[in-house]
């Protein structure tokens, strides 16, 4: 029996912290892991940046939902729900996503959570630690043959855990350290992909 | 966070077994672990009778297809997709519930499959015994806060595995022997008591 990882931002949605870099012209915001290594001095320089500007959540959510999945990944999704279970598996927070989840209609995801006060972000809680593995192993423990796909090094612990692992317009660095994973650069490729990896 | 479990059969959908026999005019298809208590006895009789019949699969997907959601049911679950993530467990199987997972927006199910050779069913697979409750402790494992629904005996295992669980339209038998869990008879109900449990 058949279920499908897929991750959130890169592979059906953008990436968000960049376009609210774009949408409010904070270029601080731009910042990822890649340039801030350390991810829990990188999320606290992201809430004290957007508290400096006044930024509150409501209008983060504003232009995360004018921002939309990315084109065609909701048919993707939709063609995809019919031959595999699909969660959602993302190191997002449930406040971000939750706009872009009813435009990609309510796929089942398991994330991460912010705390609020009064619409100010406050601090983040994480569920756990290499969440997106876990949620594999939890799947392998219910019986489940899990077929994963993402685009970034976060996401190569899931793809490994997964009985099969697809690469989605990944940068380079990735593909290049990670050969074992076949690589896809459409949505028609991917939904091939996923279903070659039942057979 | 928080996560919704919902049964399917007398939640969402109507029961399958009864709908097929009363489709087909084969009393023996009503028959249900209260009349066999051995689930793979029950099975195997109800394969039989089918292959007796001439029933095949096609078949089966067609009546399923027909008889839809409860009325209420797909609203719902949009309603509650809102404010939890949702996974339906249910000892159904894919290649019957399908059908009906697309009516209800195709919501995650964990279910059983049917073995079937050429439209003509020889068999089926449990996931995994005990399934419901082995996935909420899953889920619990990855950090979340679970709350159940489900209408009959062999739903009170999730229920109590659950850090809330509520009974929906239960039989008498089961509101007596379990107590403990609130009982709803609506989907507004339902509903309400998904959003106080997490309160």
């Amino acid at each position: 029996m058949n279920l499908a990882c897929l991750d959130l931002e890169g592979v059906l949605v953008p990436e968000i912290w960049i376009r609210v870099a774009e949408a409010t012209g904070i270029e601080e915001l731009r910042l990822t892991t890649r340039d801030v290594s350390d991810y829990d001095v990188l999320m606290q320089h992201r809430i004290t940046t957007l508290a400096e500007h006044g930024l509150g959540l409501s209008l983060i959510q504003k232009v995360i939902a004018e921002m939309g999945p990315l084109p065609g990944a909701r048919e993707f999704l939709d063609e995809l729900r019919q031959d595999f279970q699909v969660v959602i598996l993302s190191d997002t927070f449930y406040e971000f996503a939750m706009p872009l989840m009813a435009q990609l209609g309510y796929p089942t995801l398991f994330c991460h959570r912010l705390l609020v006060s009064e619409d100010r972000l406050v601090g983040y809680q994480l569920r756990q630690p290499d969440s997106k593995r876990a949620a594999v192993r939890a799947f392998h423990e219910l019986n489940y043959q899990v077929v994963a796909s993402g685009d970034s090094y976060n996401d190569t612990a899931m793809l490994a855990e997964a009985d099969a692992g697809i690469l989605f317009r990944p940068p380079a660095n990735v593909v290049e350290e990670f050969p074992q994973f076949p690589v896809t650069t459409d949505y028609a490729e991917l939904h091939q992909a996923f279903l070659s990896a039942l057979s």
